[in-house]
């Protein structure tokens, strides 16, 4: 059999059960709190799971409490043709971010319900226990431990700020199933997101055809000098750690100027001594950040930075120690993946171009196991994790098009 | 009468001196924590009275608590020739700072005492209450009061952060005299100090001519940008606004070297928001602080610094707020006070060289109300305000016999 391509999603019913998603958890100010594994949680999971068996699906629920919905295949032996997000969120977090991705895996199971279409491999949508890491951290912890990255038992003891651990507030909320998680073959993977970043709407594109998540690394930077006085300290007689600061968060900047469009490079943190208005600073701690999407690129930033750095410190008589604490590997997706989303919209005709994702998500982790792809869709202003997230009918029912239709696609290709 | 020029002050008792005094409040790693008006500072005032007494002097003490030694002159109403400094110290200082002036006063007296020397005008040698404004602030609150540039009341009701107010910590070690405070004419003041910063050691020198107190300029700049992901946010589109304070804090430094070597700019605090590793800061609070002893260089930094920091904050689309918060003018001493100074270096063959006071002293506030100036000895690498602040004995020596020949001087030239 070859894939349907005349099947059609409801883009007004995507956004009904958006909206009504959105009711649990709401705050007055339009977005939705919903942390992992509260009761909001578990209301949530429950509405989706009743909405998922109403159309013909069944539930099913692993150890780590990611949901899965399961339509049958033809042939239920063939690994299935997966999509899934999260619906946990920030404390102030938005309608969208995670939701979206779920509630586009629910339309596609409706649409194939209503039609009655047989997919030769099942189709499977998957909610992933705490993707957001707000409750718990870290983030990501069902698909973590889906995919082998993290160990389950490890994960289970965490706990959050009140010394409640994972594994007794999934066990409260009813969703500490019996299934492993993880262990088995996953024919494809798909995640519907918005951007979360300002490039599709200044594009003016509507479909972003994500191509891979970026490889980080992550560095702390300690600068000591010598406190003294700024009223009696000659200028040439200075070693003033938040001049080498200065001048490291400028280079940094630069660095990222100069493997644009793709590079970012961020000092977040800054924690200067002694914060007196009078005394030359005589250390400072500063938090660094590089991502690209190329691992070369991403080493010569890394090169680049270590000498300039070095360089600095020195003019200024500063000593430096520079740890790399964290090197995320970058994250290409599957040609094949890639090339079905990329597909999908050029034939339905949507403005649409490739992407990296800047963000972490389910599908990073997926990608380790299964062939995997995005699909984006543009948000406001780039905003996320903020109550004023905001996303456009039209554009949410586009990339929930492109879903079913990469899935479809791939749900009779993978073996 | 013209001055004796044959008297020559006792190294060793100063020296035996200031070592008795550090023995109140001493700290265990060689400094000295005597903050203003505990009972360390009374007993430290108390054995500085007894030692004047003995040395034939006469002690009172105005309502500010501070407490001015007099040595009678052939003509009790000329105005005084007066030294002194202050005896209250940083919680972690040194033993040398302002006790140095106070103990070069007494022995400028114990010499008198003891060669019989009388002097035409009155010798006097003050203590000043607070001036280190470690416990109340503001800082120098008796020489403030004493010069008109404070009003008694509101100094008196200011409280520490126990509550307690200056007026009733006074009251309560006994200092709170009847004199006014203030309001009488001082015929000439000098102040012993060590330099507190490195460049008399550096150059090799024994006494610093003081000349004069910079003007300074103290600001708060507020950069507001946008808040976005470090992931997804692309460098072109980021309003950074710790990228922006690192650029200013560059510019600032650039404004001090392009000055030198008189000039000093310093960037001390620095608060960035929201100190996320993986968010692009979109707000910075930084304080800036410019220092010259001409003010119209002064008036160059601060047209460079605003428009410099307007041209940054604008290419990086940030709001800037740039607020001068204090502008304390410059204090040039008394011509005839520093030719005193410098000729007495010049006759005992003392290496010297002339200096600008970077720090804040009593003898700035004197110098507005009496012709005035100060005599600076090296202290070890510039470090003061620690417990390891240094001095040699034969340089302490040195500026005392300096302070004794510049008062005696102009004991017989004031009317």
């Amino acid at each position: 059999m070859s894939a349907p391509t005349n099947l059609t999603i409801n883009g007004a019913r995507l956004w009904e059960s958006l909206m009504e998603l959105a009711k649990i958890g709401a705050t007055e100010k339009g977005g939705v709190c919903r942390l992992t594994l509260t009761d909001l949680d578990k209301k949530a999971r429950d509405l989706f799971a009743g909405w998922c068996k109403a159309a013909g699906a069944t539930v099913s629920v692993d150890r780590m409490g990611n949901v899965f919905a399961r339509r049958e295949g033809r042939d239920p032996a063939r690994p299935p043709v997966m999509t899934g997000s999260h619906i946990d969120t920030q404390p102030t977090g938005g309608k969208f971010d995670g939701a979206y991705g779920v509630m586009a895996g629910l339309e596609v199971l409706r649409t194939l319900h209503e039609t009655g279409v047989e997919t030769d491999a099942p189709i499977e949508v998957a909610v992933w226990t705490n993707e957001e890491g707000a409750r718990f951290a870290p983030a990501m912890m069902g698909s973590g431990v889906f995919t082998g990255i993290f160990n389950e038992d490890e994960i289970k003891a965490k706990t959050d700020r009140d010394g409640v651990a994972f594994g007794d507030a999934l066990e409260k909320i009813g969703y500490a199933g019996s299934l492993p998680c993880g262990g088995r073959k996953v024919g494809a993977f798909f995640e519907c997101h918005i951007e979360q970043g300002p490039i599709l709407e200044a594009a003016g594109k509507t479909i972003g055809v994500v191509t891979g998540g970026q490889a980080q690394r992550w560095y702390e930077v300690d600068l000591i000098g010598a406190e003294s006085h700024a009223g009696t300290t000659p200028m040439e007689r200075r070693r003033d750690a938040l001049l080498g600061a200065a001048r490291i968060i400028d280079m940094v900047n630069h660095i990222g100027l100069t493997h644009m469009p793709l590079a970012r490079a961020t000092c977040g943190v800054i924690e200067s001594h002694p914060q007196s208005r009078n005394t030359v600073p005589g250390r400072v701690f500063l938090t660094v950040e590089f991502r690209h999407p190329d691992e070369a690129e991403l080493s010569i930033m890394d090169k680049t930075f270590r000498a300039q750095a070095a360089r600095i410190a020195g003019e200024i008589g500063l000593a430096l120690d520079v740890k790399e604490i964290w090197h995320f590997p970058a994250t290409p997706f599957h040609a094949d993946c890639i090339a079905a989303v990329r597909e999908a919209a050029k034939t339905r005709g949507y403005p649409h171009r490739d992407i990296i994702s800047g963000a972490g998500h389910d599908a990073l982790y997926l990608a380790r196991v299964a062939p995997t792809a995005m699909i984006f869709v543009p948000c406001a202003d780039g905003i996320s994790h903020n109550e004023i997230e905001s996303a456009k009918p039209e554009d949410l029912a586009a990339g929930c098009q492109v879903l079913l239709d990469a899935m479809l696609r791939r749900a009779y290709e993978v073996k």
